[in-house]
């Protein structure tokens, strides 16, 4: 079903981060369930969490330990989420890593948690805990491919990039997996994600790089609109390459690029993979007269049902894109400045259908798998791209029986 | 489908207002599909029209007329909603008035024209230009149960209510139609309303009244969030009772009850009659801060995918509302302070799920036709209640093949 991701590319090993899954059996039987990462002393650790108000309790834990002591280890798990369980949901996530930093001969808040799967349900800890000691004896720098396998819920193929980079002529390593196909939007969604490098970066500015990078990446895509209480976005950076990266040195520059490309194929992996998805489409606003309303029009497409649904028909239904800018809420739009392109058809223009336009155009690029809408506001010089995919059944039948 | 809609009541007559249905062809075949309403001289007209920037031609057309000259007749098709049509749009929508003020012997700008149906494809106006003489010849006070039928697009039942109420010991008679099933959205949608009765009101007056019951009503509802470029809620008063409603009386009072459960009835059965719906689902947010709030919760309550899909399965997965309430946006929300009831059943209490639940209870509330939630927040006294549907494949299917 996805579309266009083949099975996971190599994923190189990051010098210094080890990994290790496991079958804990927390929901899924069968199946590889918990992932452990451990680093090396010395490495960084940067993190970007849910803006959902009700955060679920390893999000909690998470963003405490990790301000409170170096980190030493990640603990994941799929199935449940540990969100909405209160005070027994916290003292069950504090009792998973306190096992882990047992087996581990570290502290407990130098782990840090993340679930990710059904809300309101008590996270069976003992579960977890009993397969730590084992998780530790296995961690290896090799099994990037296995974590990346383990994280996943409704995701129908596992997702990771890996590239090695040449700054200053050595090589530096940045590998990183994510699930999550559904509760996408911005600001996170349920989507985890997990970046490794051996650069040696000082823990503030690693921060600064992860934010920049999922500012333009996993915070612009969105499945269904609705923001889960549990992403997050982690970047550990190990230092064992030796090669420094500063902040303003050329070595920044190559070492960003690399990671901003590493977060937009991450997240565009996620959408193409998007629960029920049969379209990847990008949704480019052009000629804003500042960011917030490029957003605001691509988001107000993106989240349209009635569009969702013409893309998974293949209909070239472009009243509904034209709608769906039109209660974006921007003050004072001139309809006759707007025209909306399907790839290089032009569909509308002047606020009106193109004289130019016909059928059979719209329903050539409809008929793709891969689609760009790009809207020109005739505003100002803003531009923002979002990707999203269509509505289908299969969107509505995976969440309809996703508990049963 | 229609949930708890049975076929249309008794629509009693309201003197000095006339109405005739004709089968033009506009899009649909071997059905009605254009209304003419006439209204005697002397008759007030109120009207409130969508908030989409992209206005449709008959919109724009009917605010004018409105605005200039005292209204004369409605004119009203289903099949073509005549938006996106650009200068063709606009000359097509006023040819339909032209030619009704020719057939009914007034101005054209006395003319109001609506559209409803397919975005972005030009009216054939000659097809409802030549039905006119028809219409104007069979204008007759008992055709509102024939109007309700002929505006219906995707409605699966024709929609209207009608009272007769008591002023003063005299008998005033309200009677409403409306349609619209999809692209429904505070603010209007894709809905039409039209409303009449035979009260004496001064037009400023009526407008205000219509304001007010509107906001309450058909600003409360949503199916899918999108806001259609063609809606409006019209409402005559040919004042052929001889009965006064002035401002602060008490036939004023009585006349607004009446006015706002009728127009709250229309709305639930827009609801009711939702694209593929299967629940009836009233969503109540009390205890808010100040209205905006309380709406924001709802509304993303009303439009979160998971919870309409999790509402379709008769599913109570509680987190999914928990985690749209988290993200709706409120400053420094108090997740303890929460509370939220399935009907009576408390499901989550302090943020968590409540001591008493069990999925029994849940479970028993979710199968039923008609459900209420309930969200407590904990920070003020404000309420605002919202009514939505859930999301079904038959939404999918029916958005999916509209234009096929």
């Amino acid at each position: 079903m996805a579309i266009g991701l083949t099975e996971l590319p190599t994923l190189h090993p990051v010098a210094g981060i080890r990994l290790a899954v496991a079958q804990a059996g927390v929901r899924y039987q069968n199946r590889y369930d918990v992932v452990l990462i451990a680093c090396d002393e010395g490495t960084a650790c940067a993190g970007v969490y849910t803006q959902n108000a009700f955060c679920a309790a390893p999000v909690v834990i998470a963003k405490q330990h990790m301000s409170n002591a170096s980190t030493r280890a990640l603990l994941i798990n799929s199935g449940n989420a540990n969100a909405g369980t209160g005070d027994a949901g916290m003292s069950a996530a504090l009792a998973c890593c306190s096992s882990t930093a047992e087996a581990l001969n570290c502290y407990q808040n130098q782990v840090l948690p993340f679930s990710t799967g059904v809300i309101g349900e008590l996270l069976p800890a003992e579960k977890i805990q009993a397969v730590l000691p084992t998780l530790a004896s296995q961690l290896d720098e090799d099994q990037w491919a296995a974590a990346a396998r383990a994280i996943m819920t409704t995701d129908t193929v596992a997702k990771g990039v890996s590239a090695k980079i040449n700054i200053a002529g050595q090589q530096v390593t940045l590998t990183g997996i994510a699930k999550g196909s559904g509760m996408i939007r911005p600001d996170m969604a349920t989507m985890l994600g997990f970046i490794a490098t051996d650069a040696v970066i000082e823990q503030s500015v690693l921060q600064d790089c992860l934010r920049q990078a999922v500012e333009q990446s996993f915070n612009r895509i969105t499945v269904d609109g609705d923001t889960s209480t549990n992403d997050a976005c982690m970047l550990l950076a190990s230092g064992q390459s030796g090669v420094e990266v500063a902040v303003d040195s050329d070595a920044y520059q190559t070492f960003m690029d690399a990671l901003k490309s590493l977060c937009l194929q991450l997240a565009q992996s996620i959408i193409r993979d998007g629960e029920g998805v049969t379209k990847f489409i990008s949704i480019v606003v052009e000629q804003g007269s500042d960011q917030q309303e490029c957003l605001d029009v691509a988001y107000t497409i993106a989240h349209s049902p009635l569009v969702k649904t013409a893309f998974f028909a293949s209909d070239p239904n472009w009243g509904r894109i034209l709608a769906a800018i039109g209660r974006a809420g921007l003050e004072q739009l001139k309809v006759e400045q707007i025209s909306i392109f399907l790839d290089d058809v032009c569909i509308v223009e002047r606020g009106g259908r193109a004289a130019s336009y016909t059928e059979e155009q719209g329903q050539a690029v409809m008929s793709q798998e891969e689609i760009t809408i790009r809207v020109f506001l005739g505003r100002g010089h803003w531009s923002e791209t979002v990707w999203t995919t269509d509505f289908s059944y299969d969107y509505v039948k995976i969440n309809a029986e996703y508990r049963s």
